[in-house]
């Protein structure tokens, strides 16, 4: 899907233009134009990049065909922006709260110029779509231009990461109570797949806070010097997004260092039963084996020892030898 | 709450002014107003900042509706502030020393002018109330100028982490002499609320202290070059309270190493027991079962060796065959 | 084997020249040359490099004779870089998955003049021969001059890391499934492996980056201001690779940890049998040796409570005695 | 206590001044003032340093009532620098080796003028004497002028450190073999109180190192050019402990993990044990049951095949299956 | 022993010229004084440094009476320099590779001039060796200056780590594979050993890099600007070393933490098979037990179930039961 939106240097706003009125637009020094690349495959995208905006083969190509890790090319008349967007994958939005392991981060390809902006996304990304009918409601917005226009795209994707990052913090919690109270290899597993999606996060909040804070403090031709303080405060929240992600992540490490104590704990409970139960039926069985051997023969063969009153000394054996080797294990094992 | 202190050119003091009379206080160059939000909601502070004292609408933002680390934003004509005061959690007040895990920080924002100090906080601040007793019972700290209040502020801030940090120190003393004496998962979990609790104020600190090295070292309009000593007074003991901080991370990390080297040291000592337990009565077990079969049959039946002199070398088997035993499996395994 | 591809200044392309040709085609400042030495040893390639080319000495040992991590040495009219591109080893190729950890990198060397390129290698190099064969297919990519032919190469060297990163990411994903499926020292060892090649890796993406970075912001008297833009392109890829390698060393130190969670989960599950059987059959044997003792005896010999009655009072403990020890042991061990 | 050293100009050697007199010496700009106070309570010390010297109300409170890591301020005229001494604890001097994880550091607050040195400690610093004793013996110490008495002082300082590091470094070895040996819980606490030495050394060393590279590097007012090789030597040495601190703690570190390892290791070798003796004697135990109800029966009853011969065979069974069960288990359980 | 080269202005070259020329010597412009002492007490040495060169007493104490980590000082006129050589305790030399622990570094002191090189070591160092016996084939290596003899020393220098450190990679190979193969304490010890190594090589190879990095840059009155490319290529090789070294680091960590996954995989081992025998016997005892009791009474007293048909039941019953329970604990312990 292409989508566009035309504000006029006399306010009146045009949407969905054809492609072929885009060069009209971008002529309109005081207009100002936002297209929106949705889904669309590089050989749509590419002749209108390319040739009606002339943008560097370089620029076009990182934004149609690769990959990348947030950054920000200065090109002089135009910034090349990669931001990443956080989203659920669709099948956990209708399930219980650990799907949060299974976020992803989209990437947007932005690029900038004095009066236009062309966005490009391989995902629809609710962000994005949240400023479009912004703008559609309030025409206002465009009125400040096209770098307060990225400004707002900028913010709504930070602040589409918050939730995310409560709900894994919540998750979390979870997970430590679960280690404590009954640990299993599935919090393990679980474990695993946060610090995956947090390291992930990692890989993508560091650069997109040090693209914002180029925004912020960069000189560019094509940001006014005013509209630099909205990107500082965006800035801020990026810093505070990567600060509780850090945390996050040497908190996950310290939960596989808790799930292995707890699990030597147990383990050390049950050794400590097996001890006991053995420790006081093993002398018992022998003490059974020996007297039995002896003690009901036969009169005659029986050993002159072999009375009723031994009888009773045995039994009494019976309950007194468990008692004493329980108090030696106490002493030895600590139990 | 909005209370305030309005010292005059000429040296008197107001309190509690009207809201209405803040705009004229304001122009007074030569006094030096101080307004306090506590606990206000954002629709009443709003007008007073955005209207009264022409804050920018981003500023305003961010100390009404927002959460934020420690900074520091230039705005020309006045600073915005954010600063974290430390609190124990109320229940925690009436109870034992381990609640210092519950420590939380408070926010509090505070807008710094030539001649005037605007502060806000969502939640009673001991530090702000102790500054503003202070203010009222010698109003020599108001001679000095808002700067310096500020200094006196962000100094009362500072020394009230002392306590808790030293509280979570002789907390952390504790929670190791259990790990060695008597390790229990409770003690687990206390080790991993601190570990929480020393990542929360690491991630204060750290930009905390940068503020204030900003405010020491930094050309800043509303701040003489005079007071940037106090300033760095201030930073000096953010630095140490950081370093502690980490040093106290360090050693958590190391603690619940220490704990599972506990547990499997203690692990070792049952399997000991059983081990030694095991070791002396497998083999008496088998003894009594094997001469059970053949010792005392009805004579005819008897091997010709069942003699009661044989019954006596059983006996001293029985004696022998656990010394034995326990000598090899000493050897074996170091016990 | 030495091979050379030579553009001249009107267009025409030459491949294979005899070396004594070379100082000739190295004079014409507007053509374009390239050898490369691909396996020769060095009492070849060393006349070439010093005395038609005039390279330093230190330069020529360095390629030629040694070891190096990538760098970029400038010395004026020409560059010295070393590089490195990763490989399989032959016999991994037509092997399962799990080679992945056999990967290495072989050095490449490169001299890097006005209107020429020298490119040195102790092994083949894929990445290399592919962009030989664009030259060949098709000449404008020699037109662009000596630094585009070097931004070929190092894209070309850099996009072959990126299957290698994949495969590495799909092992780990199987070796990490494994961990929790089922745990053998196996799968240890190749963590291990997987971990040095992460480190080696780490060893070369470190500076080849700064090579990159190098190229892309330093001013070089060989390279076209205008070229800087595509080794920033190559530079952003090793940035992400860089970070690729680094999550995933991250993530193995994380599954050895896991490994060892695992193992002791395992261990636990095995010693709660091992407690089970112990815990229900040691009473069970303990009374029919108890009973074995003083029951069936000959009549006038037994107590006078050895009735028949007695023996199902008998069989009834049998059957409630393990119940009871089962509930106490499950009280005791949370199993 | 206070004492004090004054050499007028012309090389006059005073001791002991009267307070009084310390403000007519501080005038005499080519002599050279030392006061030290040792153990004094802040109210002796507070006129002297505030209205004799006039340093400045911060720079005194730092000096007499508050704790600091090592640091140093310019205050033009005057530096106010913390430095930190180590000590041993008094009890631990005449106690066995081990205490070395009793040292602790005593902080010394010192003001350098051009022309004067004032240093002000809360306990006995064995360095400050020795320098104290060695002006005494050779007055042509205290000719360099005030900053080479600074580095006298500084470079005492540091080589006290030494013998604490070389017995840290000793103790360290020792625990090291105990572990290997002996590892107890006892070593684990000696481990860990070593930890926390080192980590409070690294928050005294690292600022200490700072605070020596700045007065080897940067222009003060009161320091010769000439004297800041002095500085950098001290400097050197900073360095270097530093550098064995850093070392110590990332051993200790490794010694955790190891003592862990050790303790598993001896776990497994008595497991080991448990399990040659379990496995060797289970069986037997069958046997001596199975044969026993059938074997050595009354005439008439017993099975046919009850004969001597059998009996034999049993007594070769006895043998031979735990030969054929260790042989079993040595196989699957690598023994 | 002090050794000395002279090449004089004219070429000539003079070997083992008397302490006393050595001032004549040094003044030669054009010549070039090469001065080495060997294991030579510091009272023989500092007069010569002291009084015939005017070194610094700082430099002259800190080469001939301290330990210093790898610097370079310049004093202007001459560079002071620490460099640490490598070596093998004699005693390991002849005998197995695991002696790798015991290398040493021994440190190296050297005072370049502009025509002049004194070194200074308390140890012989193969290195130094070499370069000497270099010059004395091949006078040339003199002709090129002091500043290329240092060059050749550095070289040499590191050059000479390099077995070291491939040999360490073949120790490490080997306890890697002895710690999957056949884990003991001893490799443990051996690994700490190695460990130990490493960081001692990284306190000396940090700051050895950096000293090089220094000569390569820095602007040193006795260096020439075109000798600094070959401290350049030493500086390459210096990066190259401590990498490895860090490598290896981070491996010997991972080992300590597999050693450790090891040793559990084997007590998990060993318990299942204690699991196994218990599991499978405990049952068979108490049947033998049961029965034993009721089965093969004398006619009359025994139950009338009590036939030989019940025999081989009960037969059945101990194969049956075994193969039962070895099922039920496979299912639950993942055997």
């Amino acid at each position: 899907m292409i989508r566009s939106l035309y504000r006029t240097r006399d306010g009146q706003l045009h949407t969905d233009l054809e492609p072929g009125a885009f060069a009209a637009a971008r002529q309109d020094a005081e207009g100002l134009l936002w297209i929106d690349f949705v889904e669309e495959p590089p050989e749509v995208c590419e002749p209108i990049l390319h040739d009606t905006f002339g943008f560097h083969p370089l620029a076009v190509d990182d934004a149609l065909r690769e990959t990348h890790v947030p950054k920000v090319d200065d090109w002089g008349e135009y910034l090349y922006l990669v931001l990443h967007a956080i989203a659920f994958n669709e099948q956990s939005l209708d399930e219980s709260r650990h799907d949060v392991t299974r976020t992803d981060t989209y990437e947007l390809d932005i690029f900038l110029g004095k009066n236009y902006l062309v966005s490009h996304h391989d995902r629809q990304i609710v962000a994005v779509d949240r400023v479009w009918e912004l703008c559609h409601r309030d025409e206002r917005h465009l009125q400040k231009g096209a770098d307060h226009l990225l400004y707002r795209i900028a913010d709504e994707l930070v602040t589409s990461y918050m939730p995310a990052v409560e709900e894994m913090d919540a998750a979390f919690d979870e997970f430590e109570d679960q280690i404590v109270a009954n640990p299993d290899p599935g919090t393990l597993e679980h474990l695993f797949a946060l610090k995956r999606v947090l390291l992930h996060h990692r890989r993508i909040l560091t650069p997109q806070r040090e693209v914002l804070n180029k925004l912020a403090r960069d000189d560019y031709a094509v940001i006014d010097a005013d509209s630099r303080i909205f990107f500082r405060d965006v800035y801020d929240h990026m810093v505070r997004l990567h600060d509780i992600n850090e945390s996050m992540r040497d908190l996950v490490g310290g939960a596989l260092d808790t799930y292995l104590s707890v699990i030597n704990n147990r383990m050390n409970d049950t050794i400590k039963t097996l001890t006991i139960i053995t420790t006081m039926f093993m002398p018992l069985t022998f003490v059974t084996g020996f007297f039995g051997m002896n003690f009901f023969l036969p009169p005659g063969e029986a050993p002159i020892w072999a009375t009723r009153v031994l009888f009773f000394v045995m039994v009494v054996m019976m309950i007194v030898i468990p008692i004493i080797m329980f108090g030696w294990m106490r002493k030895r094992a600590w139990m």
